[in-house]
């Protein structure tokens, strides 16, 4: 299988909100779809947390994306009309520069002397690709899920004009500190755990422990009890599936649910790397651009139409977040259409319910 | 300061539920008030998970107890009119036998060799207590609180007749997935702490990172997101009270207020004890009494009247397990009252929204 990265080299020095800089540093990102003579068809995606900028297949990478089955010809992102780009965080080890990537000035990884990061230099990044990788003056339409949503606002506050219309998906204006307690305790369970070695793992040496017990944490806040109600109720494993002669080992198919998504992301994703942007998420606040107050904050985002998408499920991004961005762009006076799923999928529901997500965004897209 | 405990030998050997016994062991008990001549009087408290016996200040004991607004003269647990029992739940390290005790048969303590424990063990060791060692034949009333709650119905199923009213607060009829996916994962983090020593920790080493990430997830879950979000939004600390130059130190005051929790909680609750009566949690289901329904299990449980206390912000012990348990106790013949508060403290509410809870519970028992 191919790689279908493309990969934007960054402004050197590339400076960052909080200081510091990076030198020679780049974002990667995927296309779908095909941008028009005018340039005025490209919608951009800016990520959760965890995922890369492989959303969905194409020829190079046939591999599945993390957004499939929304992306691609006649899907809610239709690539028959739009231009579709994700890029890969600033941060994140999945091809951009991270706390992963070696520093040309010692020819080392940085570790934890990669500066501070901030979902505006997660935004900025992302803008220099759109405008100075592709040419794209102005997107149709700026996308951000989750962690990305917050960047998405960073991204239109920092540059008016950018975008001319916006899809916010389950994110929030600024961490609530119930969402700032769980990341909190995710970084302490990997800088708790010995193999961490302040950021300097390595090899055989990998805060495993620590990581699973951050995803695990990550897993249970993105998703609902209710859907676990009908999906594991009180389900026992069978002998053959628990965790041998463990004490105090798994026993309910809910712990095994956990375990396999531990599995599945430790040594996938870079600790450090998830620690930064874990961080990053904390610190977001848009209230920073309204002199404390959220709806001045929103108000300096200057966008014609916006699609707001909240889950009634949602204990991390609840839909009073969503309420409240949809009421600042709306004054701020875009024209904005609201839609509070009752999805059971929680927090996750953006990545598997398909088929409410996609009417509402491809309904979205269709009548721009 | 005194030690208001008493202790009642449990029978030797004490049988549990799950195979295995027990040899000389025992539960330490408080109370308050005074046992009327007919010994119909009485009250007895089953606690949540980490609580003593110590429910309140008494003349041996002056220091506050975990419920000390509640029970005294003229308050909702009246002392002028009951006699008030709190037991330390068997398994429990202050003052009953647990984990941390010694077996007589070794001359050391138990750690991982005490036997499976369920809540029906719990409920057991109290009833010999109160039956044999207070000499009540019958309560005035039982009440149980988050997982003596579970403790409570497993004792009114297990001996029919030995309460005449319930009181069941913040609790659940079965562990629920979203539930033991906490504990599970509480559990883990111990267990995953290198200084647990598969229970083997004494002296310096103990499993302290374990139990801080434990106890810290514990109280993200007690409480609600709107409580924060009122009591500390996204207020920072002062550069003097972060912990020093720790890379991903804390920042948030959310952050210091949950290791404020954790450092009082460590070394002042045995690890193993914590994982023993953690999973007893997890397995507790009174379905198991009914042929796999819920409904029929609550239907074994004969009180003239019930009092069922939930609360809306709740996410562990969610206000529809509430509405089961009242459910059920209804259809089994009970007069019961229920009521569903809006106080924001979530699980902990009990221990904090002392006016409501004291209304209701106080109204209960003068009615009676």
């Amino acid at each position: 299988m191919g790689d279908a990265r493309h990969f934007h080299d960054l402004t050197t020095p590339f400076r960052m909100k909080r200081g510091g800089e990076l030198h020679g540093a780049r974002v990667a990102y995927e296309t779908w779809g095909t941008l028009d003579a005018g340039r005025a068809n490209a919608i951009l995606i800016l990520t959760g947390l965890s995922p890369s900028a492989h959303a969905a297949s194409n020829a190079v990478d046939p591999t599945p994306g993390w957004w499939e089955d929304m992306i691609g010809p006649g899907r809610a992102f239709d690539t028959d009309r739009y231009f579709v780009i994700c890029v890969n965080s600033l941060g994140s080890d999945k091809g951009s520069t991270s706390p992963a990537s070696v520093d040309p000035a010692t020819g080392e990884p940085y570790r934890l002397t990669f500066p501070e990061l901030s979902l505006e230099d997660v935004a900025n990044a992302a803008y220099e690709a759109v405008r100075d990788g592709l040419g794209i003056a102005q997107l149709a339409c700026l996308v951000g899920c989750s962690m990305g949503g917050m960047s998405a606002l960073a991204y239109m506050v920092l540059h008016p004009g950018s975008a001319r219309t916006h899809i916010s998906v389950d994110t929030a204006p600024q961490a609530q500190p119930f969402a700032i307690a769980i990341r909190s305790l995710q970084r302490e369970a990997i800088r708790l755990d010995p193999n961490w070695r302040e950021g300097h793992y390595g090899g055989d040496v990998w805060p495993d422990h620590g990581m699973s017990i951050a995803r695990k944490l990550g897993v249970i806040t993105y998703r609902s009890a209710m859907e676990w109600n009908g999906r594991f109720a009180r389900i026992r494993l069978d002998a053959d599936e628990r965790d041998g002669n463990q004490p105090f080992g798994f026993e309910f198919q809910v712990e095994s649910y956990l375990e396999g998504h531990a599995r599945r992301f430790n040594r996938q994703f870079d600790p450090n790397a998830y620690l930064y942007l874990s961080r990053a998420s904390d610190w977001f606040d848009v209230s920073e651009y309204g002199e404390g107050s959220i709806q001045r904050g929103l108000s300096r985002i200057a966008v014609e139409r916006a699609l707001v998408i909240g889950v009634s499920t949602d204990i991390l991004f609840p839909l009073e977040q969503q309420e409240t961005i949809a009421k600042g762009l709306e004054a701020a006076g875009a024209d904005v259409e609201f839609v509070a799923l009752d999805s059971p999928q929680g927090h996750d529901a953006f990545l598997v319910d398909i088929e409410n997500y996609s009417r509402a965004i491809g309904g979205f897209l269709r009548s721009l």
